[in-house]
């Protein structure tokens, strides 16, 4: 795909990191954009790496996954369509903090660092919108740091899955299904519990009728029940 | 204190958050602000109210500390001097996220959201340099995340006590010693750890001269000592 076609001009000027700009801005913004596919299982980027472009996916699903100097792994984030990711170490260590995997074949936007700092200088209000879009990651984070510190298993694989529907929940005929091919190791490593905890607990929902899920997807029957759970 | 005493205004001048702005930017930014002092225990702003003004601390120490629906409460970070604290829920819900209370006699600068807002649009360069700051704070966490989720407690207290060293360590005859005033529970909370393990592990470092403390403050004798136990 080339940034001109007219699809991936409508999804790059319809992120919320360009809300607010001028048409012109828009314009810029989308020429100097590159945009390219990759397969499932491809690498966008490696942890430790230079940060030499600002990513956003237009399509698809990314995991970021960050391991520590002792070997431990951790799921930091799923990222869906219109999200930003790898974007921050730009203005901090510039260094990718984590791996970026395509989870299902995947379309990205990027910016070169120097073209991205460019446009930031030009139109503030991209910062304004950075800012908000990272404050919220970082509430989010904050949560997940809580639960992970203060609440059993159960309630957070619940409060994960409330988040990601939250994130990128799509409504139909079933309830609200997860837009995230998640394997049950995802959530296991994106709530900080085991696979075997996670696989439990969700044949239990699954019995009760509170979730429904095949290879393909996941869906949350009833978010009542699956929130009466995350309140404990 | 008045933003006018030259004291003040030389803190608030060497901020990271106003680095790289011109003169007549930092006179303005000055004049906006309302400095206050409040005592030991003394609450900042508490969770759940709307923001109505954006802070930073010039002396003494914060806790951020966040309850959850349930009760469950965490530590979230102790902020030291220079750092901005409660400023980035202006961005996203206008809610503060967490308590901030006065770990000590402490004294903060603060900006009306509207004289907020107003500076940021005017010198984007407080926009840049407010990114750098939540995506330090975001890398922060997200390492967090990692050792609750991989790492047992005692790795958990040395990666906490080095971060805290980074953020608040100044060289003294003894080692580093960690400019906040924190009780054993702090130290617990902001691990994901219970006091008892705390107390244990803190004993044994004591022992083995990794570490001193005393009501006052703790201290890494061995910073080489507790990065091996980090690293496990």
């Amino acid at each position: 795909m080339h940034p001109h076609d007219p699809e991936v001009t409508a999804a790059i000027t319809a992120l919320d990191l360009f809300a607010g700009l001028p048409a012109s801005a828009l314009d810029e913004v989308t020429a100097r954009a590159r945009v390219r596919t990759l397969g499932r299982g491809a690498r966008m980027f490696d942890q430790g790496e230079p940060v030499e472009r600002a990513h956003v996916l237009l399509s698809g699903a990314i995991r970021i996954a960050q391991a520590g100097s002792d070997g431990g792994q951790v799921v930091l984030r799923f990222i869906g369509p219109g999200e930003i990711f790898g974007s921050v170490a730009i203005f901090t260590d510039h260094l990718y903090p984590a791996d970026g995997i395509a989870m299902v074949g995947s379309t990205e936007a990027s910016w070169a660092r120097a073209d991205w700092l460019d446009l930031i200088e030009r139109y503030p209000r991209i910062a304004l919108n950075l800012i908000t879009i990272v404050g919220r990651r970082l509430a989010e984070l904050q949560d997940r740091v809580r639960e992970m510190a203060t609440q059993r298993a159960e309630r957070r694989i619940a409060n994960t899955l409330l988040r990601l529907a939250r994130q990128a929940g799509r409504a139909t005929g079933a309830g609200t299904e997860i837009g995230f091919p998640l394997r049950r190791k995802d959530i296991a490593d994106i709530s900080g519990t085991t696979l075997f905890t996670v696989s439990r607990t969700l044949n239990d929902w699954r019995r009760q009728g509170l979730i429904a899920d095949d290879r393909r997807a996941l869906t949350l029957v009833s978010m009542a029940g699956i929130g009466r759970i995350a309140l404990g």
